[in-house]
């Protein structure tokens, strides 16, 4: 899955420790990004944006590398990255949770006809057609009906969607600030600093790369081929199947699919570490983005099933939110057909 | 679409009377079950069956094969049907559509994990999953919150639906009793009656049948391959393009494809007619399935958007009845992917 070139007579420490150096010197950019941004909310984004990409990599790295380590300094490191890059992502992920249900809202109670960008579908079907007598009459009738009570109960619940998320991103942005702004913090910063010129490494750091830097990159990928073959692949390329909107229990099986995008993002950075400079595989990365979208639909919907749990609110706004519910649901099946289909694409011989 | 062997050397009266006859003489028989029935729920139901399939093939012949026929002769009855038909319809409506909205809720609220069977899907994904995580647990977490809110407003949402369908139904049952001991009824009868031994023809009824059978059947198959064509079947191939789940367009957008419904139904009654003893097309009945399960789909989910409009339910009732709608109009998507899929296969070239 990688070319053998770079590995040529050099030590697995030669091959592993340029990677964390450029990975390291990101994290001091954004560093440099956040401390230069001041009250600029669109520095601060950059400065986050970057800091996390830089910790998920070398976090990532420390985890699939370790064997050739330091592994005392690597698993302490990389605790701290992790409550670094859990602290930063909160922010960002409440902002684009409150985008795609408020978006999804509109959709759902638009009156101007299916959006062709809303799920990237292409083309759209006649806006209207003549009648076919009375079950046409009814059904759109009861529908212009169903559209009105929805587009009174959408506005009331996009209002406690953006009221209860924008007061989760308040808390995380001041969490972030305070996290950046803590002695715990600048001992990351220093430990990264310290990895920008230094990557302490274990024994086996010091063996030819081909004969111990293949091992733990196999690992990460025989990991992720696992957790792929335990997915319900050929339940999720037939199409409708409804299995994410069995809602009691469809969420409790998102969990395999979380993992499975942990374990691909580990085999993505194991990749770059080993053909540096290499091309991203196309393939992967549309199978770890439906991923992302699978993630991103599921939190969504339990962010609007948590809403629908607030006291007293009015029945309007509660069908609107378990429809809203259901949609994302939906967006979580279509999201693993989409997986699959890409995957597919990544697994099938060339033809 | 219709082999021309049986309409060699004989009138187009031949042809249409014997269908018109066999067709007539199925209405007697639902007529005498009607009487024997007395107060057998199975009987009466059987009865109100092969009344009005046979009422809709009658009627679906006068109205494609009405040049052929005395017209006035053939408006006058075809009216007294559909009134007849669209009577006796409702009752077996209402019941199935209440099952429908009744199976949907327990598969929704259900803690068993999805049934294969839901929506004809095989195979289910591993009910349980290694976790992932925070986002994971969080996941299943609001998944199992999300399921338990769901199951109190599932049930109060089921009560609501049946009382609200059964009342429909039994005013749907004692209209149909009433019309069928009403004088506009045995004024039907009799039309049939005189149907099952002589057709009233038109001039054109005495012409050779291969001169002027064909027309009339070749616009029946004409109408209905003019209104496939205006669907948006390249759309509806596409998974997940959540065009039915615009629910304040969607619905409106549902008139198009129960105009085809109709418009494959006269075509069936209409080759029936002529291969009299052919065997059914397999294909054409899988489409008319999958558009019988788009108008069904359609009526549910609107049912459950008119009893969300119940004034003073509780919140969880309408958010169940939102997941409900939600669900259903996913279901209408569905079946139009069903329904291209199949039409596509009638359509292709036999490799």
């Amino acid at each position: 899955m990688h070319n053998l070139d770079p590995l040529r007579d050099v030590t697995a420490g030669e091959v592993v420790a340029p990677y964390l150096h450029a990975r390291a010197a990101d994290f001091l950019r954004g560093l440099r990004i956040h401390g230069e941004s001041g009250s600029d909310s669109a520095g601060a984004e950059e400065a986050a944006r970057t800091l996390r990409a830089a910790a998920r990599r070398i976090s990532g790295t420390l985890h699939t590398f370790r064997p050739l380590l330091d592994t005392a300094w690597a698993d302490q490191l990389r605790t701290e990255l992790a409550w670094l890059s859990g602290t930063l992502a909160l922010e960002q992920a409440y902002t684009s949770r409150l985008v795609r249900l408020v978006d999804a809202l509109s959709r759902l109670s638009s009156t101007a006809g299916p959006v062709p960008a809303a799920r990237g579908g292409s083309g759209t079907g006649p806006g209207t057609g003549t009648g076919s007598g009375a079950a046409a009459g009814a059904g759109a009738g009861a529908g212009a009906g169903a559209g009105a009570g929805l587009t009174v109960g959408a506005a009331r619940a996009g209002a406690l969607l953006e009221r209860q998320l924008t007061l989760a991103r308040t808390r995380a942005h001041s969490a972030a600030l305070q996290a950046l702004g803590s002695a715990r913090f600048h001992a990351v910063a220093d430990s990264v600093a310290l990895l920008a010129s230094d990557v302490p490494l274990g024994p086996a750091g010091a063996s030819p790369a081909m004969e111990v830097v293949d091992a733990p990159a196999a690992v990460a990928e025989r990991r992720l081929l696992e957790s792929v073959a335990a997915l319900p692949l050929t339940r999720a390329a037939h199409p409708y199947n409804a299995d994410a909107l069995a809602l009691a229990t469809g969420e409790s099986q998102d969990a395999p699919w979380h993992r499975t995008r942990h374990l691909l993002r580990l085999h993505r950075y194991a990749a770059e570490v080993l053909h540096t400079g290499g091309e991203p595989d196309p393939v992967l990365y549309e199978s770890a983005r439906a991923l992302d979208r699978h993630r991103d639909a599921a939190e969504a919907a339990s962010a609007a099933a948590a809403a629908a749990r607030t006291p007293r609110i009015a029945p309007a706004t509660a069908y609107a939110l378990g429809v809203l519910h259901a949609d994302q649901r939906h967006e979580v099946e279509a999201a693993r057909f989409a997986f699959q289909h890409a995957w597919r694409r990544a697994t099938a011989p060339v033809p």
